[in-house]
């Protein structure tokens, strides 16, 4: 898998992913990592690459011409072949999730485009077919943390990239419930003792806990993502026995 | 406004942070950016801060000790009659958006605490009181980005963060729909030509263009943001002459 991001911060990029899991990845030679800077691309002799809106308004725009010669400059590097998307790290875009992220991770090639300032020029988007995207309704001062997010969520779900220290197949929205509470030693901590049951080395009776914590989590939490047909008659009857105020 | 971070990978934050807009808000003393290294305050001998979950299950786990002991130093630093809030990153949490951006922009102190592998110890999150918070329905290999992100998101509404480069007033979400398509220069690229409308100089005219545009993206790519309710008569008619498919 082929990460290919287009930015005017190259380092914030590179920075964060070559630390932690990513890092390793790149190390291993599971995911490669491509940063182009934009602003080895303008034809303007000071190096600017932004400039005024057309029809007035506030703030300054990523121009087009920067933006599209650093794409053709980065398609050189991709193959016929090769399944590949381009993304624009934007607020107004597609909502970014985990069924996105599985999408995306059968992928051979991602290029990403980060604006800053006050956005891109329109036109840049329809000579690229960058695709909006957006991370989260929250408005950030640049897309090179989104692109990260992205790479990040991605690359987990790539084959080899996680090892023991993580697992992708029990956790967070897998079976669309919250994850139930862990923990781990000590089993006294200030006073706090790790529930008996989890000591208890009943396998069975754990899960029936751990599932009856994570209903109790998403009920108490996110509340919309309760979908009463995938749980059993005896948990369903537990959800039902829950006095919780479920306001948000 | 102070950040505090606790993570296993102080580099990371501190490194994306330190570029772009949040890197002069720092030189400019706008935001104090605090990261704590919560291996430094382990007792284990071998500098571990993880270890398996009680019960069972694959996967290590972020223990309590070294995120209490980290977390109690962190509170030494902060004033006692100090606006703070603690935030634990975590896909099981509420999800952060920019009207909860707008509430944590008016507090001293923001601390928060980045997971790893599989998770943390429940009763780290009892001690410290940390609440969960998720910047999206995906799973990351850490709580870094999204710390990052929601320090990003924050700091650039305090007053004096964001120059002329851009703008908190116009712009996606201040009015509940996405923004219009902007251009800049060259008028003409690659045979794309900027709207005729905005070279125009009428301004009553680029407002009605820009606004419409608005509401087209918007039931294009977000169809449930529109609140009719905002609308003028003349942008409902528009709304209602455009056909669009709106299947998302």
């Amino acid at each position: 898998m082929n990460f290919h991001v287009m930015t005017l911060f190259p380092e914030q990029i590179s920075g964060f992913l070559g630390e932690s899991i990513t890092g390793r990845a790149q190390a291993n030679g599971l995911i490669q990592l491509h940063t182009y800077d934009i602003r080895d691309f303008t034809l303007d002799k000071h190096g600017k690459t932004d400039d005024y809106p057309y029809g007035g308004g506030s703030g300054m725009l990523m121009q087009v011409q920067p933006i599209y010669d650093c794409y053709r400059y980065v398609k050189r590097h991709i193959p016929d072949d090769s399944k590949v998307r381009a993304l624009y790290m934007s607020p107004k875009g597609r909502k970014f999730d985990q069924k996105m992220a599985e999408e995306l991770s059968t992928l051979d090639d991602i290029i990403f485009l980060c604006g800053h300032y006050e956005g891109v020029d329109e036109r840049a988007l329809e000579l690229t077919g960058c695709e909006p995207v957006s991370i989260g309704d929250y408005v950030l001062t640049g897309g090179e943390m989104p692109a990260v997010v992205i790479i990040d969520a991605v690359s987990r779900l790539i084959p080899g990239v996680l090892h023991g220290e993580d697992s992708s197949e029990i956790e967070t929205f897998h079976d669309g419930l919250l994850e139930y509470p862990q923990y781990s030693r000590p089993e006294v901590f200030e006073g706090l003792k790790v529930p008996e049951i989890l000591l208890s080395g009943n396998h069975g009776k754990v899960d029936e806990w751990r599932r009856q914590q994570s209903i109790k989590k998403t009920l108490e939490l996110r509340p919309d993502l309760i979908d009463e047909s995938r749980l059993s008659k005896k948990e369903l009857k537990y959800l039902r026995s829950l006095d919780i105020n479920t306001e948000s």
